[in-house]
């Protein structure tokens, strides 16, 4: 049976680095497209840090033409003026996907983390580890934003109903998928 | 003497009600162009309410072609959660903006009432009155977030470098204005 193909585009936005990750989907099986950091942490004036992120955003939604917007997105922070600035950057990032149309579904850390790895406290090397299992790649980013992002097109994946292969029935998220095939998780 | 006219765009970003407000400069002569609201509020959806933000402030742009942006902006708010919020519906905001390559200046509320009647805590209904003088309409807008986005255009306006009539020589904002004009100050 063949599958449609889709890509997802995965945020995690920050004020100081922000990860993206794309990944494409055939079926089960996912293939890592490319995924990266900008630093918008080292451009001074506020207003370039936003146009940083806007353009970042809407160049990959461009060149990789995906489906799905998945951005990871806390709901809590240090104080109001970080929140704030925070908001902003998730604001032109999710403008940029809504420019082209796209659907945004936003994940908590927790959930990302609990989808990747099954444990929602799992460090971001953990998380980097399981993705290299599931994407097979070894490089080691020097940044987990990265990786961070790229969890988040991971999971945005798992959480659409899933088919299991050689079953023709739908797991719901990983933690069903996981329920169905334990001989396909790592310990 | 020709002055070359610009049109400037206000906003005043709210999560409930969002205000804005568009006024053509010319030399001194300010015209009002188009004020009104829209309301977020009364969308359910997170998302949906973004895309109503970025969609009306595009339409603005699009329609009207404004030369710069201004949007009012506070940087303290009652907790974490509203300051994510007010951040993205900014984000959005200023997404529109800079796809369509304004500049983007902002300004405190207590700025924005400063330059316009002169008192850095007067009440919305106080700047209401002054813009009724300013750009000569009677219309009492029913969202006073109408004539705050109106405010913030007139407040960057006032900001830029402003040649006094019939003098030539330049006052710096509102302030050096009042100084130099204390006939065409309203006490």
């Amino acid at each position: 049976m063949q599958h449609k193909s889709r890509i997802i585009l995965g945020i995690d936005p920050g004020t100081i680095i922000m990860g993206y990750g794309l990944i494409k989907v055939q079926g089960n099986h996912i293939t890592l497209l490319e995924m990266g950091v900008l630093q918008p942490g080292k451009v001074k004036d506020g207003y370039k840090k936003l146009q940083l992120i806007f353009d970042t955003v809407s160049g990959l939604i461009t060149r990789y033409k995906p489906d799905c917007f998945a951005i990871e997105a806390p709901f809590f922070g240090k104080n109001v003026q970080s929140m704030l600035k925070l908001g902003r950057a998730q604001g032109v990032a999710i403008a940029a996907a809504m420019r082209h149309g796209l659907e945004v579904t936003e994940y908590s850390p927790k959930k990302v983390k609990q989808s990747i790895t099954g444990n929602g406290n799992a460090a971001k090397e953990q998380v980097m580890r399981m993705l290299q299992q599931i994407l097979a790649f070894q490089e080691n980013p020097k940044y987990l934003d990265a990786t961070d992002a790229l969890a988040v097109a991971v999971c945005h994946h798992f959480q659409q109903k899933t088919i299991i292969p050689g079953t023709g029935t739908r797991a719901k998220g990983w933690e069903d998928f996981i329920a169905k095939n334990p001989g396909r998780v790592r310990k």
